[in-house]
């Protein structure tokens, strides 16, 4: 048997028809055009899966069901999109409205919550009973895996680790907290840091890598100026490996998962990044006893990761 | 059918008999002398369950299982004490060593994680399927509760919510680290606090409530001189509500449990803690959309949550 997955993105939307070791057959995209009313993009979504289904060569009847992850606060029992920002959703009952173009089971979750059963079903946290994934991007993306099913709470609205406050009254998020995880350690924090420093030191190699257009800083420029052996670009990194293992010590005291999956961007630094990384998480672990540890490792499933755990959904 | 509950502290073993419902029979206790070897405090937890048993007027055959509580790293499974400070337990196969004396199952877990058992099965959290328990002692104790069973991940070494960091390089922590919420919102922590607070201002009330000796500053202190319109028990009493309603937000953010529930002396402040406690906690969560809210409320067993979480336990 096999199901659709959909990854219903503020950009586009990308399904895929899924076998059930986690493997994409077929897939396909359309922009979203998030401003047109939700019928019509829910009807996108049942003609995609309709193409997909046919572009696998493979009959309805053994498709089982279609799963949707979606940015915003689910209600995942009843199918319906409570609230999405990206999406300007409200309430929007998703399932009803896809079943009236298909005759399948249809279940919606969280796309972060995605990421992490992919993650957990066919990526870096295969096997394992408990993980959490970690996706460090515009903002910090959490998804928790408890006895290999996605955990969010008694109102699908768990697993905010992104708004986790690190630091008491320190940097405004746009959550309205001070301090969140995310202020410090995603991808868009990390350009901020790196601009910071080029701004207040102008020899650094940072201002070169960018020549002198502070604009042009990105996730990867930091490590490529410590790379080179720009003390500042150093000091930057290290700064922020650092408030990356705050939150992930955190994270780990709490769940103790088999694995800690982390994905973004700044992943592709691999073990420049996951090296300092483990020795800062487990110098910093509360339970260092004789006991067996998290470990720590990069997400696998990258841009699939959406589709594939929206079909491993129900 | 009936469960022989036991809370092995660091000063006294505690047992009961409980029926399914989490109520007490009958009680026993006595010392812990934790210094003696592990041999003779297990059998002493023998003895007791045999008392308990028989005050509570119960055959043996009536008793389905035995529960043990501990401080410290358990082995769950196996039923080994992994590591315990305050017992000097290193590696106790305390279930081996119990079914010497008695042919029951026996089940070993956390302390904390007894603790929030028996809040969920017979206390603030009782009907609730995941829920957190939260005591603010001397440290900050953590129990999680999902599905209605105790989580504390693959190696049973998880739910240290206390030492979760919620301000960078801040307090230094016992655990090593600096900054966790256990250095801010403890009991411990209030007190310091406190102190801190009535050194600096020699007019406060504060100093009158403890004749002028500041090592007679409690928990209670800083409540009592801010219910008396003492200025600066107010500012420090409403600066320690922020530092728990930090570390709740971020729970709450994580879990979205139905249910919180906070012990603790603190506690029994009541409405005067936990009115200006909700207000930050509510305005602070990342959901704040019409979903349904986590419900704060403080716990209801007591002294006797170790026995009964214990007895709930397998």
């Amino acid at each position: 048997m096999y199901s659709v997955g959909i990854d219903l993105g503020g950009t586009n939307i990308a399904a895929g028809l899924v076998d059930q070791d986690g493997k994409i057959l077929y897939k396909e995209s359309v922009p979203t055009n998030a401003q047109r009313p939700y019928t019509e993009i829910i009807k996108d979504m049942a003609e995609l899966s309709y193409n997909v289904i046919k572009g696998a060569n493979v009959k309805i009847d053994e498709v089982q069901k279609i799963g949707i992850g979606s940015p915003g606060t689910p209600n995942c029992k009843e199918g319906i999109l409570i609230f999405s920002g990206n999406l300007n959703f409200r309430n929007v009952p998703i399932k009803a409205e896809m079943q009236k173009y298909i005759n399948l089971p249809v279940y919606l979750d969280n796309d972060a919550n995605c990421a992490a059963l992919a993650e957990s079903v066919a990526g870096s946290a295969k096997g394992a009973k408990h993980s959490v994934t970690i996706t460090l991007g515009t903002g910090i993306g959490g998804g928790i895996i408890i006895d290999g099913k996605i955990y969010s709470g008694f109102n699908y609205a768990g697993a905010e680790i992104g708004h986790m406050v690190i630091h008491c009254d320190g940097v405004q998020c746009t959550c309205g907290r001070k301090g969140c995880w995310e202020t410090y350690a995603s991808a868009t924090a990390l350009i901020r840091q790196t601009t910071k420093a080029a701004q207040e030191n102008p020899d650094s190699i940072i201002n070169q890598l960018v020549d002198g257009d502070l604009s042009k800083i990105n996730a990867k420029t930091p490590f490529d100026a410590a790379k080179q052996g720009d003390e500042v670009g150093n000091r930057v990194v290290k700064q922020y490996i650092k408030y990356i293992a705050e939150g992930l010590i955190n994270v780990i005291n709490i769940f103790m998962p088999e694995v800690v999956v982390i994905g973004g961007g700044v992943c592709k630094e691999g073990e420049y990044l996951l090296k300092p990384l483990r020795e800062l998480v487990y110098a910093g672990v509360f339970s260092r006893e004789e006991i067996p540890q998290t470990q720590i490792k990069t997400a696998q499933m990258g841009n699939d990761a959406g589709i594939i755990g929206a079909a491993m959904l129900g």
